[in-house]
């Protein structure tokens, strides 16, 4: 085994909440299109297409790049369009989509070079209020698409808004009407409509929603396990760490895994800034690069100094960027293959 | 140049900000010992050196083992003891000081097969209550170190309390009645007293504080710009973006720089997760991934889309963990030599 701390994947969870989601997805006649931010592990990428999810979608060129075999991406990103980026973009042999959200970029596209068989989805705003256009702008986007030479494929949103106690079910609505708005200012039904945070996904609107892109459901995470989306048994990714200094008088333990390993993502809504695996007592109020600290009720058991420790990190996603290989539970290590990969 | 986003320093900055603390430790009588866990570059820790710093801190063994041509490497921090650990510390070619808070601790270096000529300093509680013993609890854990065979070098705190606004002259304060105390307790006047971080470095006691470690001052932060601790034009360190979307009805634009290169590091007292230089209305209230949300008041105007603008991160220590290379203002690439060093 590695120093602690170390991130444990457990590839039977991992492909138990594969297998849901896919069946999730069929039931509802959606495409399930995972988002390949959160794990950035060809090691996923297979099971989740050996699962049958036949695309995917990514974050950045970068990632594209890294996934170049899948055959269908989807860069759900407003990129920023150049002749670089475009080079790079034609130099893909998958099929890919791009995310685009305003006139001006619609523009710059298309004196870029990009190869007019790139198709594009519209970045719808739902209610998170982060990129996308609200639902009754899309038109000057789509005629901007259409006179730069370039096909429209369909409209998309992130209901990020998702992420807060009983959020989901009301963002899965807010994006089914967001995005069924967009396509009716532009009277064009055979566009894709494509949505779903992992929060979310499961409310997606099977009459409405064509398509979903969760990512964190892979793995799940302590966001996920309190907002109540997955059970602490659905969790697939730990952190190990060691329990390196002990304080009875402040009720608390430090272990060695820090922000630098753990992320310091802490919604307001969370408990803290992480949880430990099997101590459901126990809080993560505070966390420095190579310091946890984690504090116990006044009268339970502190961990020993040296006792070993899983941390269920808040969100996921970043972890997987703040390491270069992982373990996993069948005793192999795999490779971060696109960690880092920010442009 | 790289694709956005990317990290730049200016090693003009970086040289001034070397040899403005170098003078005040000079000044103060104190031997700086400068944090490596912030840089985590040897251009950074060559440049440290030439300005005199000839011993440093660091946070991990693998940090200690990319620094290992430093010569004198104090690894602050209450580290996990093992065998394994112990003889990785042994294949150091460097003089190493390691940070202990624990009898349990002492006992198990004793039995791991650390070489005794290893030498530690203890961890004293100053207010941060994170890791170290209170001042009045050191005795027990010098007395099990001197059992297992070990020699004390000094006692040592991190005032990391001093983060917070007016805090830092209070902290200092702090860090010298506890490390003063502590040493009483021992009744040993050779002890070193080692404290410092880089906002409460300048008040460290000079008469009682025999050594300070702040890292971040060599390229400064948000964090350190809202405490007053450094002006803008202090600021070494910078993470390059462009304007990918655009909603004047919001008042926002997003940049390309999210949390897996800026972090997401964003204490109660800051005013958002980040700043952006030159806009100082500009505020940055919400970060995701990829997407940093920059917010302008209402009758200002907003960056237009393809504008690139600089991002100063609230912390920029997990900034330079999150990057492979960097940039520099000189147009020289770096690599980050010890990042994803935790363990």
């Amino acid at each position: 085994m590695p120093p602690t701390p170390y991130v444990v994947i457990d590839t039977d969870i991992v492909d138990d909440n594969i297998a849901r989601m896919a069946e999730a997805a069929r039931a509802h006649g959606q495409r399930l299109r995972p988002h390949y931010k959160t794990h950035k592990l060809h090691e996923i990428a297979d099971r989740q297409r050996a699962a049958g999810a036949t695309s995917a979608s990514v974050a950045t060129i970068g990632e594209a790049e890294v996934f170049d075999k899948v055959g269908d991406l989807f860069i759900a990103y407003p990129l920023n369009a150049s002749p670089a980026a475009a080079a790079r973009i034609n130099a893909l042999r998958s099929r890919v989509i791009l995310g685009i959200d305003s006139v001006e970029t619609a523009a710059r596209w298309g004196s870029s070079g990009l190869s007019t068989s790139t198709s594009f989805a519209i970045e719808v705003d739902s209610g998170h209020h982060r990129s996308g256009v609200p639902p009754h702008e899309v038109r000057p986007v789509a005629e901007a698409l259409d006179k730069a030479g370039f096909q429209l494929m369909g409209l998309f949103t992130f209901p990020g808004h998702s992420y807060a106690p009983d959020a989901p079910r009301k963002a899965a609505d807010d994006e089914a009407i967001a995005l069924q708005s967009a396509r009716a200012e532009l009277g064009r039904d055979d566009l894709v409509l494509s949505g779903g945070s992992t929060p979310s996904a499961v409310y997606a609107d099977a009459e409405i929603i064509d398509e979903i892109r969760p990512g964190v459901y892979v793995f799940n995470d302590a966001q996920q396990l309190e907002l109540g989306t997955c059970t602490e048994e659905q969790i697939a990714l730990k952190i190990r760490t060691t329990v390196v200094s002990r304080r009875e008088d402040l009720h608390q333990v430090i272990v060695d895994a820090g922000s630098k390993i753990v992320g310091s993502d802490r919604p307001g809504w969370t408990t803290g800034y992480a949880r430990v695996a099997k101590h459901p007592e126990a809080r993560v109020p505070a966390l420095s690069e190579h310091h946890g600290t984690v504090t116990f009720p006044e009268k339970s058991a502190l961990p020993a100094i040296g006792e070993e420790l899983e941390i269920i990190p808040n969100h996921v996603c970043p972890v997987l960027n703040l390491v270069d290989t992982v373990r996993t539970t069948a005793g192999e290590t795999w490779e971060v293959a696109a960690r880092g990969k920010n442009g």
